[in-house]
């Protein structure tokens, strides 16, 4: 059977769908709102991992509704909840997709669904939602990848990365310059993934 | 490298190990208070499997504070949240142990760890605490049992499970009598792994 995995290139989303492919069919799929190439950033990720992989385009309302969550909050955590959300939801309502894979981890907060939104899509639409990641804390993600992956780390600002982030501080950046970017969006490490070992 | 499963018999801790056999070399784990023979009923289930298994002891003044916490409050819910607390702190605490597996899923309520007490199990003890299912909903999990297990149900005054309901019912019984079991545990169906489809 199919399964779906939300694929942004990072190591989370690409340890889910390894930890996955014993048990189903994996499908990288990456969503994007057409302002960065993000497609093709992740799509040479997804080579590398040796996994299927397409590109599905989600609303652009949806980004500019983020857009104002992130100018009247000032921190982008109901911005990009709000995206994520919307892309599950997209990528649920595919006729031929039955399985959702979420990269979330135990202790993220941000992107994450509630338990609710997870059983509401999973009713609503007749899919199964997964998080594999979600029992494994920092350290055993961090095993995981030493044993599976190989990556390059680096601030977001100078990672190339095809999550949700990346085409919103872009907007930010077109509109209110790059200054902007550093006044709205903590620093934090971002990891991009370049090979598998295994 | 080694990961050990708190292992009951039933088809989440199965699955569990099910799910991370390709990436981990399992052994499976009861844990008994010495009440009912539940490490052999658990060794059997394990066989089928084809899993490594062991029962370990655990120390007979938890289940005494179990009992007052569950004739205290009048259900089950403290009790088997204690005992389990302890199980993954004493399995924790073994010298080869640097994996422990818990079988919980999303949307169960008991036994279950808080995020919090996961991460101090982690931080004190130096293990990793994996939950390969708790980013799994109903459905999903019936989909693999489906797919990878043979299983018995019925409601749990039948089925004969190595988990820590069944010793804690068992002294209610002989302390109170059949009677009060009913009083004091909610009725649900028990499942049991009695083979394995792949």
């Amino acid at each position: 059977m199919k399964a779906s995995v939300l694929f942004s290139g990072g190591k989370d989303s690409s340890l889910s769908a390894i930890l996955l492919e014993p048990f189903f069919e994996i499908e990288l799929v990456t969503c994007t709102f057409g302002v960065l190439p993000v497609g093709e950033v992740a799509k040479k990720a997804a080579e590398k991992l040796g996994f299927a992989h397409r590109t599905i385009g989600l609303n652009r309302k949806v980004l500019e509704e983020a857009y104002e969550f992130l100018i009247k909050d000032g921190y982008p955590k109901n911005a990009i909840n709000h995206i994520h959300h919307a892309a599950v939801e997209q990528l649920a309502c595919e006729k031929d997709v039955s399985i959702v894979v979420d990269g979330v981890r135990r202790d993220d907060r941000v992107p994450v669904l509630t338990v609710g939104q997870s059983r509401s899509i999973e009713d609503r639409l007749g899919v199964k939602y997964i998080c594999p990641l979600k029992g494994y804390g920092r350290s055993a993600v961090d095993l995981l990848v030493r044993e599976y992956l190989i990556i390059e780390e680096g601030q977001s600002s100078e990672i190339i990365k095809a999550d949700y982030e990346a085409e919103l501080r872009e907007i930010i950046r077109q509109r209110h310059g790059e200054y902007m970017i550093g006044t709205l969006f903590p620093f934090h490490m971002q990891s991009h993934v370049i090979g598998r070992k295994k």
